[in-house]
């Protein structure tokens, strides 16, 4: 193929085969000539000609997830057939089913021991993650279905608790105790007036996280092994 | 005064010193020419000879802080006239009243924006404070005091959410708003079995926190100037 024949599919090419990369084993231990390889018919000039830097193609990848995330987070708001607490439940679980999301996160976790990215992480968590609950939860005010007095502490709870006290590597858990943790969430969220964290969500959410926290193939209730810290394979 | 005459009171006459100063002005606008220029009959040798650096002084400050709040600690959980309950609010308040402790934390939260020195707090809260209080909660779930089926996400909630989602220049508030995520605090944790904020300590809290965030002087619910900064005087 030659090079810029198609350039924004060959960037969606680069990015994918890059994703495939970190997934399977890590951003840390993936370089440009294993893109190249992965590819087949593209050159290292090529890639470098799309993208200047590793540190680029992640922060692509990034965006283009986000922009995913979005997108889906748009539609869910525009539907007319769903009240404010079942939007929120709805981006919830679409989070949670989208695969691709949950494994771009999980290989990335490791980048959190590096202060800046970490740091990075816990103000999108603490300001921008919550800015996006805010009119979800304010429209559930609003049509009854979110009987809160809390509506701007819910979306501060949610976008640093959901994000941050899920992750093992810093709140050690096994499979059991991560599940308990989402029912504390759920007693909390209801306490508050906000039962969005139903015993399908919290049931799901138990499976995901556990998968991409790497606590699968411990026992229910033992601590499995590796717990806290996510395997790059 | 020469010299090493009293090594220990020296040492304690600088960190007073300092402490004062960066109280006042800040940290970052503390030299430790200001510190010389405060004691008044102790050279910048004198000083150096005790301290490689203002970074070392603040280090110095910061234990000496820590081992008070620890002594505390042990004297109010070592008291057998209290249950688990009465000791963890006891814990709180004793906390929120050490003003030269609350000053400390008001005077180096502009420090916050430097990632390494955030990430390294964002640790300390998320794993060294919750092993502080979990043995209380554990001994107030023994007793009947704290009737929890939570005590350990007790633990990470209140190490993470008293110091993290209490910092206005995070998560931005005037004083009626922090009042407000405190009441939601109070919510939370009853409804986890912990009723651990009394009326009495949210009135507390929020007027020392509101103090210590430099959220004094706005009217009661409106914006304070300001609003999620600490101003360094």
């Amino acid at each position: 193929m030659a090079r810029n024949a198609h350039p924004e599919r060959t960037r969606r090419r680069i990015l994918d085969a890059a994703q495939e990369l970190f997934d399977e084993r890590g951003y840390e231990h993936t370089s440009i000539q294993d893109i190249v390889d992965r590819l087949g018919n593209l050159s290292k000039g090529a890639i470098y000609h799309h993208f200047p830097s590793k540190k680029a193609i992640l922060e692509a990848i990034s965006q283009r997830d986000n922009a995913a995330q979005e997108q889906a987070r748009r539609t869910i708001a525009a539907r007319d057939d769903l009240d404010g607490m079942a939007k929120l439940r709805e981006t919830l679980r679409w989070s949670t089913e989208n695969t691709a999301h949950m494994r771009l996160i999980a290989s990335l976790t490791p980048q959190l021991d590096d202060p800046i990215t970490f740091a990075e992480n816990i103000h999108v968590w603490s300001a921008k993650v919550p800015k996006m609950f805010l009119p979800v939860i304010e429209e559930g005010v609003a049509d009854g279905s979110i009987p809160t007095a809390y509506p701007r502490e819910l979306a501060d709870l949610m976008g640093l608790l959901l994000n941050y006290w899920t992750i093992t590597r810093y709140f050690p858990a096994a499979r059991a105790q991560l599940r308990h943790r989402l029912e504390c969430m759920a007693t909390m969220f209801t306490a508050l007036g906000a039962p969005v964290l139903d015993d399908e969500l919290v049931a799901q959410m138990t499976d995901t996280l556990a998968a991409y926290n790497g606590l699968d193939g411990g026992a229910e209730g033992a601590p499995a092994a590796g717990t806290g810290v996510i395997p790059t394979p």
